[in-house]
């Protein structure tokens, strides 16, 4: 983003600007799952479970095709400001509804259907604390948590043992521009301030699945959207490689 | 998109990939509302009007800033399925909620909310028949009933007479990659065939306020990612003009 | 209602107190629905459509007869000030249901459920513009998108050829008591002042379906009731003749 | 209805055709409101209480005014199917709302609200058993229910010593034809083979302050609405006479 | 609970500490349940029936076992100042969940579900008027309407004539400490000021079904506990006696 | 509550009837709150926190009293089956608000509101593993967590300094009868086959909170129920201990 001459912008918590922040994920967390992570982004912690069942929603049976689906919530404490519970307003806020929907979308990008069978897959994402980043955190530790589950019903013979209804892995990261200056993986204080912010869902491969930019402040222009792009996925292809190694690692060891 | 010596691909509806569907914009089509229009891209129709009302939300007052949101919803019959009504079912669902933010946040982007004073309007986007693009007719025929509105606002010296709340202007389109070709305004049926697909919102200077691009089959390459920006960009720019043709016509001639 | 010698009294709008106002019958208005008409009285506007599907609701199966039922709903600015939406309230409120199942059970009081066999028609009527008398256009409108809908069901023979599940056609007119005087078809300004509003849905034959008369202001007594009840008549007739020449029209022409 | 060389027409439980079934009125039942009764039209039950409280709406602050309302509600096996409790369904069904806006207009017809001054009165009617006509013994029975409070309330010095907020007494009664013969206070088995059914709301002066007639099976014409009529005014005559005699003794004696 | 030289404690309305207010139990009161009770704890009020049906939810369909279930719920006017109605509230608050599930636990206590075969049956308890114990009235006055119930039941056949689902009686109590003092159950006056509440359900055996005590001020002591219980099962063992006594009686006489 | 010469009982996992599971308590979890602590009752995992504001709510405003409230929630996944989240099912279940005002009441029966002053604390205790005895771990880890949220409000002189809201500390143990044998803290599948069930809340003094005790099979007697208190009474007393070693260490060390 820099170049050599001059030097680096140093982020309030020392980063560089195509830093990601600490990155730890806990595989296994859950005793009772199919397949769990607990992922931090910095101080924005996200347990994710995959629960998954035989059978598919009724719209779906008979297809021969699995379904993914996702449901992301926020404990009401894990803010620096207590929110009320969505049980107790007793309805979903259309922020929790738009991310829910967006972290099905990007596994989904990655599973094929038909290999899964008539099988359904459902990803919780629930955030103990937040501090920027929840949704992005969320997809990248429920793609550990959903290759767990799958693993698992391949251990129970649910689906077959050459079937692989993984094509690809996907992960997020958020990027923005602050004082005029994109950056990579917000965390809370800078998101507050960024004009733009933009999160970003890549696969393995490095390919697209969801570009989501929004000027919060002033609008963007083409070369500021391909800088933001650029970051994006760097951060990605570093988030891929951390998914890669706690797979590898032996679950829960 | 095509070179030119390839025959351009035709449409189901005889359009070029680069074409927009025929838009209509009737303003001033409500006699209640302050302003309004009623806009049609094809068979797409949706009722948009702007109600002005002194005064801001509890958590704004004070703060010598105005306010706008919106609301999109769609009626029970405005597709070829009929849909259950929100107010039935007694909660609103995702893609309303996700679609009402996006327009709220689109228009909040071309007002000064300085030069808006401590007034609220709220857009309210009533899709009456729905044929793709819904959400990005919906932006572009609330630009037009807010601009009323903040006519009608100055006229009643709601605002100062040289006060400017309009910043700018702004307009959406879709995009999207059929058959591996980019194609510009999809039409419903185009729509469900959609790769990817992409909401573009783009102000009358061009610049980006939000690129939302899902890779509804495949994920999108870096190139594809611009192609479709390129054609989006080259919509909203016919889109702005039809507005301010709207605009310097006589309201309700 | 006034004897020959004496002046007609003059409406606000100029309307004789027996007068309609302007009525006018977009039929064919929506290209989703089986039928579908655009109905206004003066400034109240009311869409219409008819949804026709095969089967009937659990309760209704294997009786050999059909079910036709109607919801009723105001976008949030068709009136003066904005309303909020039922869906974002979370519930219905207490005239919409009330006039949802009016207009339900006028339509039905013209079916032959028998005729129409195990179908069910679903009516939308939307509000799009208020100035009174919505209820009373909802259901002269509602025939005539009824009518269409069990002609496209007779074109796709889901209901027999010989069969007429339309026994008589329907429609409705609201009449009230302002300043002693009885009148017909109230606007909004004179609803709001009326001392007795009663609406009233009759047949093409001049039978009654419902007479809903309240006293908002003094109650009222057996003559006035006759005299509501005489211009009600009167101007159902006319109502009548509109939808049949409405009907008549080539649809969408 | 029968002239008299015709033998008159028995119904079912005895009944002369203009006959109501016997009515009870336990006037003060309850301990806790300000003004209650247990109503009785042969085996419908319905507990009425009035609770009156300092204050009116925000809406009627500074009017000057008063406020009456009322709340209609069945227990769940008032009926002989028992229902679903419509706080565990989480909503308020349309005939209840219906109902409950028909006691509360139907209480305010003889209110003078200036009268009353800034204090509302809250009118609850609960269904304890339900066999027909729960609407109009609602009415007569919370009638009564009223009269108490605002007695208690001019004893409370809340509202003045000369003060009489109730300018006329209301009851109501329930009128059909069954097999083409119109009938006075239909029990449930009248009420459900009834072609036509009506409810009508009478002032003690024997003015209409609710007409509400249904053709429930073929619509009717103006002769037998005007039985109709005739028979419900004898009725509401006869429980006039009944809420007087109830008024005139001691309360809770 | 007072030694024989100390003059016995007298409360409010003239009781010893170990005295139950006057109970009544007013049998078959509702024409239409297949059990029912109105019962009285001086003036608490509440009136229960039972509602036999054929068959059960379909979590235990197949197991050959009946379920029992039971809702609570109190007029808006019970209390002695108006409460809002859950049902308008649309939400069932906490307090009430509490008591329908201490009910339903309390009757399903003593029923031998194999003997009562595939069939359910619903209690419902609504509490006509409140002065303290609600609650324990409610579960007394089930117990005779479940009674009521099986025998007509037995009556239909439904169960077998030889078959006893009720395997005990059961019945409550409330018990509280005043001012240091022990006392049986509470009046609504004695309730507020309680530093402890104990609400315990008891087998006409003599058996504890639920014990719930609560430290509304102060917590308590095992003495103080054990002085309870004590108190608890005496009330207990006279309701048993007045609950035979009720059975025993020709119902409706 | 075995005798010298029998050999201990011994339990699924392996412990001795009167020893609690491992129970750990990682206090200061949270970054976000005031108080937090995440506590262990062996693979039971519920994270509390303690939102301290300034202010309460409206009934208490004036009083110079304080006000400490407790919600409780399972994450979806928290269980063997998978449950669906109540924010989904748009209400609280019974279950949910029985536990959150248990919780709330327990801590309550601790403080001294006048020494809190118009302070409000809420406590949010979210089970992210399940397996029996979330209630009892979740009012165990609260007291901690409220303890941290009250010396932190002491730091920011919220409290004054000599000030002492706590009046005692509090933790709750559940125990049941398996298969006759009084048993302490039980695991999720002792708890369903427990034939009474009984969960205690008792303050570092050794008095009791509540006592919430449930036959779910057979009812009790009173020498069952003294066991079974005596076995709770041991196990509070433990985690007395281990509250108090929580608080005395050095917070997030």
């Amino acid at each position: 983003m820099t170049d050599a001459t001059t030097p680096a912008i140093v982020r309030k918590d020392g980063r560089a600007v195509d830093q990601l922040r600490p990155v730890t994920i806990e595989r296994g967390w859950s005793d009772q799952a199919e397949g769990s992570a607990l992922i931090s982004f910095g101080k924005t912690r996200v347990l994710c479970t995959a629960s998954f069942t035989n059978g598919v929603p009724r719209w779906k049976t008979g297809s021969g095709k699995g379904w993914v689906t996702a449901e992301y919530a926020m404990l009401p404490r894990s803010t620096n400001d207590r929110m009320d519970r969505e049980s107790v307003k007793g309805r979903i806020g259309g922020r929790t509804h738009e991310i829910s929907r967006l972290i099905g979308r990007s596994l989904r990008a990655v599973v094929d259907m038909k290999a899964l069978g008539e099988n359904t897959i459902v990803i919780d994402c629930d955030v103990l604390q937040a501090d920027g980043g929840t949704r992005t955190a969320a997809i990248t530790g429920a793609y550990v948590a959903l290759a767990d589950a799958l693993e698992w019903a391949r251990g129970k013979k649910f689906i077959g043992q050459k079937s692989q209804p993984l094509i690809d892995s996907v992960s997020a990261v958020s990027v923005g521009i602050i004082d005029g200056e994109p950056m990579l993986d917000l965390a809370y204080v800078e998101d507050v301030r960024a004009e733009t912010d933009m999160n970003v869902v890549v696969t393995g491969r490095g390919l697209f699945v969801e570009v989501q930019g929004t000027a919060e402040g002033a609008p963007f222009d083409r070369r500021e959207l391909d800088s933001l792009l650029d970051l994006a996925v760097g951060g990605a292809a570093e988030l891929a490689a951390l998914q890669r190694s706690a797979l590898d690692a032996v679950a829960g060891a």
